[in-house]
């Protein structure tokens, strides 16, 4: 019989678009000694990671809890328990992530009303305010910070925007929350998911999500009952709320895992992440400027937590990946969809967003590149 | 702003329901530094996690992965990629994710066809024939292990059975797979899905989930999208495929978490395995009789590894597990459904079998018993 080693996977420097390099912290975390799932115990930690999570969003919503799947799951909860067959939904649609949030809400029978851009172009408010203009809609859906491009999506005003028109505002945050402002409840953001593994820099395995009052009575008025029984936040929202009600075994140890990346943040302190993300993004920009690498996101609206760069012609992209990875031991990302084979993604999220790494990268591709 | 301390759960003996107690080696594997999910070193990872689990399956099903949720998560992918609206499913209800199944094939639009017992009781094949023979069904799904009842439902000879007049064979092993023989392609199952945190001692997280070539020609031929787009085994094959194809990003430290659990299985082999719940499950059931606590289940089909127990007549069910909890440190489960407030269950599963874990638990009630 074949037999297995211990593990013993090269020590990376994750800098591509997620999962970002693991804080030790957490690593110790992780491998602290289960409780049951129903413990008081636990149920202590489930309120801490709850409390810590309306911190990171910067809302109060009661419903705010870790998804036991990754951010896609959080993703697919964000809709299948909104959407109901017919209902119309407008996703601006400018990358991998939104062209998603479009299959998922037809596999839930929603009407998409898509608002086509290129890739790694953003929406005006006025764009937007043509498109709910035309006919009710039960959610404008945008992707604040899109993992596939590295543009961040402006969502100031679009919350009371959506609201006039009767909508709600559901974003998708997966590589904005805690690195860049997300501002739930501020902005009037209704429905919003994200993933552990990007500037939380815990783990991939869990999908924040919180939810507004505003959502959260449409989802306690539902005609029909959520076809998804996993994601179900009627059921869900029990075991997560007052009765902690079984049903399901929460991920017990990503939730310790969680809690300690989360306490991190809140030691930090979100502005002081927010602006060393943003330092960091600047530094990184002007290296790569140096060594001829331009990004492919303008400026105004390029994403501090991920950077999108086009690969300098002549240069075989995915070479260059593989000898970073093989012989510096550093992870970037390829493309996705439109954009594979044309661009490198770069990540500075959460532990991994720091002077050295950026040091170690930009020296690696100076070789490499040279 | 409110502080929160390093993380300080006691140390609980894990005898509930699972999760069961976590090996050190599985802990340490948690902790392990990430690298990222497409990482070729992680592909070998997920290539040995596969292979492991086809071991403990005892199958070659190629399509055999860790669904990126808990058991409930693996439960409804063997349910929303095979159930199409108006496709008729035979349940074997005699508890409580029985009826949970029950529940997910009708938000898939599937014909719910029950068979109904009392908690605790098994099927017979005559009786299994006998529904299955007035019309066909699409697929024939038995609890192999009631986690609520502690009943093993014998299957040997089932798959053949159900293949007999055209159906597939599903069967729940959560809280079987890893201490108790399921023997999949020996035994015709086409679809078994399982959890972590029972028998396997891995946290929880991920479900384990083995789909046959008979139910993968049927998935291949669906008549419509998969309503579940995480679930959604026609994408998901292709990530844990030939090709590795992005899907969603698989939760890394678990997965590393999974694979020392399954070493830890095959380096104690299945056989040694099976006997080791066995023989101190017969401990327990000898130890429990002589204080007079009275299993609920008869031998004949009474699970080694989770054993649901009488609460003696007089006794405060919920107050009796609550002082072993805060006195002990121990944690046995209560009763769900149609039996709460009147079992324990009590598991010994995975690194939790051990008989010193029985001596404990047993000096502890007959403490509090006396």
């Amino acid at each position: 019989m074949k037999t297995y080693t211990d593990l013993n996977t090269p020590a990376r420097l994750l800098l591509g678009a997620g999962p970002s390099t693991v804080h030790p912290r957490v690593l110790k975390a992780m491998s602290h000694p289960l409780v049951g799932h129903l413990d008081p115990q636990f149920l202590v930690v489930m309120n801490e990671v709850q409390e810590l999570l309306r911190y990171v969003f910067e809302t109060e919503n009661q419903l705010t809890i870790p998804v036991s799947g990754t951010g896609s799951a959080s993703m697919e909860a964000s809709i299948c328990n909104f959407i109901e067959p017919g209902d119309e939904i407008i996703i601006g649609v400018n990358g991998y992530f939104s062209e998603r949030l479009c299959d998922m809400a037809e596999r839930y029978g929603g009407v998409v009303r898509r608002l086509d851009k290129p890739w790694g172009d953003v929406f005006s408010r006025e764009e937007i305010e043509a498109e709910l203009k035309k006919k009710p809609a039960k959610i404008l859906a945008l992707v604040h910070a899109e993992t596939s491009t590295g543009a961040m999506q402006p969502i100031d005003g679009m919350g009371e925007l959506a609201h006039q028109y009767g909508a709600l505002f559901l974003i998708d945050c997966v590589t904005s929350l805690g690195g860049v402002p997300v501002k739930m409840d501020e902005r009037g953001v209704d429905i919003a998911y994200s993933g552990t593994q990007k500037c939380l820099s815990c783990p991939p395995g869990l999908g924040p999500l919180s939810i507004g009052e505003r959502a959260r009575e449409v989802l306690h008025h539902r005609k029909s009952k959520v076809k998804n029984w996993y994601l179900d936040l009627t059921l869900v929202e029990h075991y997560w709320g007052d009765t902690r009600t079984y049903h399901h075994t929460a991920p017990i140890s990503m939730n310790f895992g969680l809690r300690e990346a989360l306490r991190l943040v809140q030691e930090e302190g979100l502005e002081n992440r927010f602006r060393r993300h943003q330092e960091n993004a600047e530094i990184l920009w002007a290296g790569l400027e140096e060594i001829g690498i331009t990004p492919l996101v303008p400026l105004a609206h390029r994403l501090p937590s991920l950077t999108t760069v086009r690969v300098p012609e002549g240069v075989n992209e995915a070479e260059i990946r593989k000898q970073l990875l093989q012989e510096y031991n550093i992870e970037i990302a390829g493309g996705l969809g439109a954009l594979a084979g044309k661009v490198w993604r770069i990540g500075l999220m959460g532990y991994s967003s720091r002077k050295e790494n950026i040091c170690t990268l930009l020296g690696a591709l100076r070789n490499l590149l040279s």
